[in-house]
């Protein structure tokens, strides 16, 4: 070990994802990399955590030339971070980077997101932490624009440390890196999903649906993470896991139960 | 249909958990009710949704006397949630109660908790929503104690409204009614799981891992939902997911990225 911040990667899209690639190839600049990812996609996980099934965790050699680390485990998320901090990592990581997403996680999605249930997984056990998504879905999305913003970022939190209780999350437009305009801190816009299934028939004649759905922003605010992203803004939004509504604990104290 | 209040119910633990029998039979009392909930048990599904698969809903008979629906889906409590709302629901319900879950869902269990990702799914999508949960994990635990906190509450909430982005999250001690001194609206406690990772070799000689671990409140408030349980009271959260730390918005501000 070295002198070098000790970095933990991991992702929701599992560890050949480009996306998780590419976050490699940006940590490795920076600190000392262990990568401890899904082996298989885990979009949509949320914060799910494995308690009634065994939990596979094996060294993987994806790069031969490689100095650090990996790991493909075989849970979801939260279980990468869990299992990295508890079994894994030779000491605390100085800060834990989950992503690059392939898809956005901004406004709602980040309730239902994977990638982001790792950054608050490491921020619960006291580790700064960053979730990064790009806005293409695509397996082949191109994460160049990505790297310079992701690695200012990563400098940015490892410098100041977040305070208890936050971790960030990040999203990048899909834009040509000349096109972006620069960061901006904002708050998560009020937007949900409008669901639409898709019903369909089995050959053996059971009903069955498709979640599908149109996304719905409410939130004209120029102070959004959608808004942001909108103008061609890498967003920032500082999200806690202190779910409280501290402002309607006045008002339901005087109902009745 | 009724002038009654509409009801939606669903659980994490499965429709023939004894909790959401427990919960149907309360809400028979208060409404018209329409069970959705998954065909298994989904704890700590977090607020997982299913995108990259099908979902199956059938229509299921557990009382042959009984005069509501129920339907058994193959997804997740959010899920369960989603298809209701769009697919089986004759109109947006008034309230959608999820549980009583077997097991506590309180303090930082919250973000893992397939409980309350159906209460939050609702409420993203504008219903009154309340999770509901035992702190009894045991598959036979007793409800009894639960039935008339779990009406006044359902009752209060049907006519007091809940404001948009505000669900409540619902703690019951694991005690005789008698012995339960009343609610108590609280803050979610500050508190982690400390993990204990159970190593074992399978017989092909593969290491595994079994997630265990002690829960750790560091929280010494008296205003927590914590103490409100350790002192007998119903713990009673209201919950957001607005996950912005706005309070941290203006020192982000500062930062260079």
């Amino acid at each position: 070990m070295t002198d070098k911040p000790l970095i933990l990667v991991t992702n929701d899209d599992g560890i050949t994802a480009k996306g998780i690639r590419t976050l490699i190839d940006v940590m490795l600049t920076i600190g000392d990399v262990v990568v401890v990812a899904p082996d298989s996609p885990q979009s949509a996980m949320g914060h799910a955590i494995t308690i009634n099934d065994t939990l596979y965790c094996d060294p993987m050699e994806l790069d031969a030339h490689a100095t650090h680390k990996e790991y493909s485990c075989s849970g979801t998320p939260a279980d990468c971070v869990k299992l990295a901090t508890q079994q894994i990592l030779p000491r605390k990581p100085d800060i834990c980077v989950s992503g690059i997403n392939h898809g956005s996680n901004s406004s709602i999605n980040v309730i239902y997101s994977g990638t982001m249930s790792a950054a608050v997984e490491a921020g619960v056990e006291g580790i700064p932490a960053i979730g990064f998504s790009l806005l293409d879905y695509s397996p082949n999305a191109n994460f160049d624009a990505c790297k310079s913003f992701v690695k200012e970022i990563t400098l940015s939190v490892l410098k100041n440390g977040l305070p208890k209780g936050i971790v960030l999350n990040v999203n990048i437009p899909k834009l040509p890196f000349s096109e972006i305009k620069g960061t901006k801190v904002c708050r998560q816009a009020k937007a949900m999903w409008v669901e639409d299934f898709d019903k369909r028939t089995n050959p053996q004649g059971r009903d069955y649906y498709w979640l599908s759905g149109e996304f719905k922003n409410q939130d004209k605010g120029e102070d959004t993470d959608e808004w942001a992203l909108a103008q061609g803004y890498v967003s920032i939004v500082p999200v806690q896991f202190d779910l409280t509504a501290h402002h309607f604990i006045q008002e339901l104290n005087t109902w009745e139960f």
